[in-house]
């Protein structure tokens, strides 16, 4: 059977994140009943990231095996049909060897995070960014963005409910970029552990807010201790922005 | 009484419109019971522009007399707080002199409208543009809106039912913007028609898919009749940017 690697976009407002659950509307459910519709087959994909409630994607990836051939205008075609009217998009669709697969062959990931800083309350963005009203100084944030560059071991802003093997991470790219009333933060990593880009972002905040200093941040890293770390920032923020391959 | 002038935001997907309606919550009533929780006082509020249903505001502006002073953060504060869950925020209050009228007073309007032109349907941004599959050929429509330009009879361009005294309009910018997947256009005049900005932008889409040509927009603002013009853009893609005064 043919692999292929579908590329999404959606808004994860109302769904109950990537995985499949009994509570609610996955994504990856959504994409499993249109794939259903097509191919008259019930057929299991892969998504390289188990996004959270409420986070976005612009560029998630996952694979799956369809029975036959078919051309990529054709998949997106058929599945943008059978997805309405759920807000997920097929944005592309490439036929890929046997052996790829979306989670293990990445090669790396990148997300943006976005914070609402103004002191009147988001209307037409206030499901894709996190809100805070008090000016941030975000030029400290930036400085202390730089600190999580490189290799470290990010215990102390990891979800205690982790299951990843190792607490170490390479953090390649964390820029923090402002354009009133938005700070964006762009992060790309080879991959994450459990809520690490919602904690950075959490404990970022807390220096834009002046309660914490930068080397209170270089403190939390050298704790290994996830209570050490800053509170986690909502998922709404959060946006898979595009996932790396060879 | 004093006077102040109000800049508003909202989301205007849930709403029938600005102005006050029998069949539904305009955003009119949304900020005359704000203000109601606010004052204890029934004041009638008046906008600068009565936005349609689904039509959308970064900068609409409005007046309304309050029983007593208060400073530019108390009110934005209160009516904030009243204002929820509702998507309409207060971003500003000015005190203005008791001849301000928010439409009256107006020099000009800014307007935005947004064509999303990617094959596979929006998600994030569904709410906030028009759809449009087939790839537009944006240059051309870049061109045709320089016809636009100055002083014209747009009564092709204006509703069927549009009340307003004469269909003489001077339209003093009209940017067309491509940045994948958007299609920005920005509108500035003195006052618009109903509909104006919505059949100017449809019948732009038909020059863009290669329908019409430059010269079949030239005709149909010349025959001064609304069947000669071409369809009105849907609501979702038009935002109230700016309101412009002395």
């Amino acid at each position: 059977m043919p692999r292929y690697r579908l590329t999404l976009e959606y808004d994860g407002t109302n769904f109950v994140g990537w995985q499949l659950q009994k509570n609610g509307l996955s994504v990856q459910e959504a994409v499993e009943k249109a794939i259903y519709a097509f191919t008259g087959q019930p057929i299991r994909v892969h998504g390289s990231s188990r996004t959270d409630s409420g986070v976005h994607a612009r560029g998630q990836t996952m694979h799956c095996d369809l029975p036959k051939f078919y051309d990529s205008y054709t998949i997106c075609r058929a599945l943008n049909a059978f997805l309405r009217p759920h807000p997920v998009s097929v944005l592309q669709a490439d036929l890929v060897d046997d052996t790829f697969h979306a989670r293990f062959s990445a090669r790396g990931k990148r997300y943006c995070y976005t914070i609402f800083n103004r002191r009147s309350p988001p209307t037409i963005d206030r499901h894709f960014a996190w809100y805070i009203p008090k000016k941030l100084d975000w030029l400290s944030m930036q400085q202390a963005a730089l600190c999580f560059l490189g290799e470290h071991d990010f215990t102390s802003f990891r979800d205690s409910a982790c299951q990843g093997r190792s607490p170490i991470k390479v953090i390649h790219r964390f820029d923090v970029l402002w354009q009133d009333p938005f700070l964006t933060m762009t992060v790309e990593g080879r991959s994450f552990l459990h809520h690490q880009i919602r904690n950075m972002v959490g404990t970022l905040a807390l220096i834009g807010k002046g309660h914490w200093t930068i080397d209170d941040l270089h403190q939390a890293l050298l704790a290994k201790d996830r209570r050490a770390g800053g509170p986690t920032a909502p998922a709404q923020g959060l946006c898979l922005e595009k996932v790396f391959y060879d």
